[in-house]
């Protein structure tokens, strides 16, 4: 049975939706819950039925969002750096936190490790497509900028094993984000990562920014400073398309009522492009596992997050990496001979 | 009066769309248009009442777009070439083209010449926002990779320059894309850059990828790789949404009387998001006008570019480029002295 540590205290709306979507998935699921924070505001919110399965953990700093990363070392009491401790430790398995993510990120990257052969963790994001349950996993999103040519090959590694361990994609494809599909198109490094990228069977070469959406590849590999900007370029373009909708249909009584009529459409478009329903982000290369979530998450999302641990946790992945990238980087290194 | 150099063969449909879109330009504005092309092809498409508003300068070749850019140069009796040639030789002050764009780049580039100060030139894009009638410029799409942060800081000089002279903006904003707003965010080459722009008053800081449609500012400065990839994934989500609420209509009798009564609506975010509407990429930096359009260009694309076109070569742009990029290139050097 996995062991499972929450940051019960991260997160934006405090320890309410974390502890909602920990006792959600307690009810479907089977798992040990650590419930790590302040023991007198987390016990009052844990019913007795699931005193055999939650134990709280006591740590009474929290490391607030507008809190330098940096400190988060030094900070010992607080509840993320507790929460990756018991990862460190062995007595927990994952740790999932919807807190401060630049503090999760170097705690787990300090604190825990990372897999022999990986020279930087990466930040993995679900970005849904245009098919129904069909998502592509984006890395790097924000961990790494300045990434060579080296690190985006490991992020490809890394993202295929996630999407074939974690998610049971037999036969994943691994894309490389490029301006252009043809091998001649590229800045400096991609064109480096693309030869080296070449040895993963999965990869299918360079795609463009619209194949992130459109189902032809499983994993788009990027350096974290390009990843960061087209999330939320993302973002931007459907909030953009949200906004002028409303504010137009408002206008008018007729496309009101069109809008009821479609208003089970657009329940589903909401439900295809909303993160709760893939939970969090997996920090890949790092001796564990750690989930960072949405600082907004609601309890689905918290949910969810803890399903990604539970099954990252009871697959093979980082063993994968670690023999992939082995053999990988052998046959490079030979090629170069 | 403004004489316009139009390529009359390049475009994914022919010279229709090109000359039709001429002929509805002539029909609202006064300038004298240049059509580059087969004489035998263009004069049946021309009506008696454009003739003295109408040249055709015979060109027997065109450049495919599957033609390499690189050709460009050598075929010089190409619709693309002889219509650069008429800008250098001052014949006509600008020139548009829906044709290959690597081809126009290049020619317009190497045979019109760089404004003096500039280093690179580059390609600049007009995206919707979430209000009607506001775009910010984007700039570079795709003219250069693996951009230096001098040639970041010349990019914002330049799309501060356009919005002014060219689109009336008074005060125009300029951002720095980055994957955070603190100062302390970017990657290594934005981080320079921003030292450097901060010389512009109309600098307004590092701006994330939703800023683009949020219209909190005018300009957006990027790499060309990274301008390429958030061009593609604002064009990816937007379809991607397009489909999934188009496949969901098609299922329920009720979301299809919705979609009915909405249908003005998804008319006016149709056409606040259409590229027809504003024209065509103008290419920054160069001795001269050159509007690089969609190869997909309709009737009213091409007359849209055309209007940039006339209004670009009635501004003063290229001359106040020249001169803020040395008053404030004197400057940096003096700061660093």
């Amino acid at each position: 049975m996995q062991i499972i540590a929450i940051d019960a205290m991260g997160g934006d709306y405090g320890s309410a939706p974390i502890i909602e979507g920990t006792l959600q998935a307690l009810n479907e699921r089977e798992f040990k819950a650590l419930l790590v924070g302040k023991k007198d505001v987390i016990s009052s919110q844990v019913p007795l039925k699931f005193k055999d399965s939650i134990e709280i953990i006591e740590a009474d700093d929290v490391i607030e969002m507008t809190d330098a990363a940096t400190d988060a070392l030094k900070r010992k009491e607080s509840s993320i750096y507790k929460a990756v401790e018991l990862v460190r430790n062995k007595q927990a398995n994952a740790v999932v936190s919807a807190g401060h993510s630049g503090a999760t990120m170097s705690l787990a990257t300090l604190r825990i490790g990372r897999i022999k052969g990986v020279s930087r963790p990466a930040i993995a994001t679900l970005m849904p497509t245009a098919t129904s349950g069909k998502y592509s996993l984006v890395l790097d999103v924000g961990a790494n900028v300045d990434s060579k040519a080296l690190h985006l090959f490991e992020f490809g590694v890394m993202g295929e094993a996630y999407v074939r361990d974690v998610l049971g994609i037999s036969y994943p494809k691994v894309g490389l984000l490029s301006n252009g599909e043809e091998t001649s198109k590229g800045n400096e490094i991609t064109k480096e990562a693309y030869k080296m990228l070449k040895n993963l069977p999965s990869f299918v070469g360079n795609i463009e920014g619209n194949n992130i959406f459109d189902g032809s590849v499983d994993v788009v590999v990027c350096d974290g400073f390009v990843g960061n900007i087209l999330l939320k370029t993302s973002e931007g373009v459907a909030d953009s398309i949200s906004k002028i909708i409303k504010k137009n249909v408002r206008k008018s009584p007729l496309a009101i009522t069109g809008a009821i009529l479609m208003r089970k459409v657009f329940k589903i478009l909401k439900k295809q492009v909303d993160y709760a329903e893939y939970g969090g982000a997996p920090l890949m290369g790092i001796n564990g596992c750690a989930i960072i979530s949405h600082g907004k998450s609601n309890a689905k999302a918290v949910k969810n997050a803890i399903f990604q641990a539970i099954n990252f946790s009871n697959s093979n992945i980082n063993k994968d990496i670690e023999e992939i990238l082995k053999e990988l980087k052998d046959d490079i290194s030979s090629q170069k001979e």
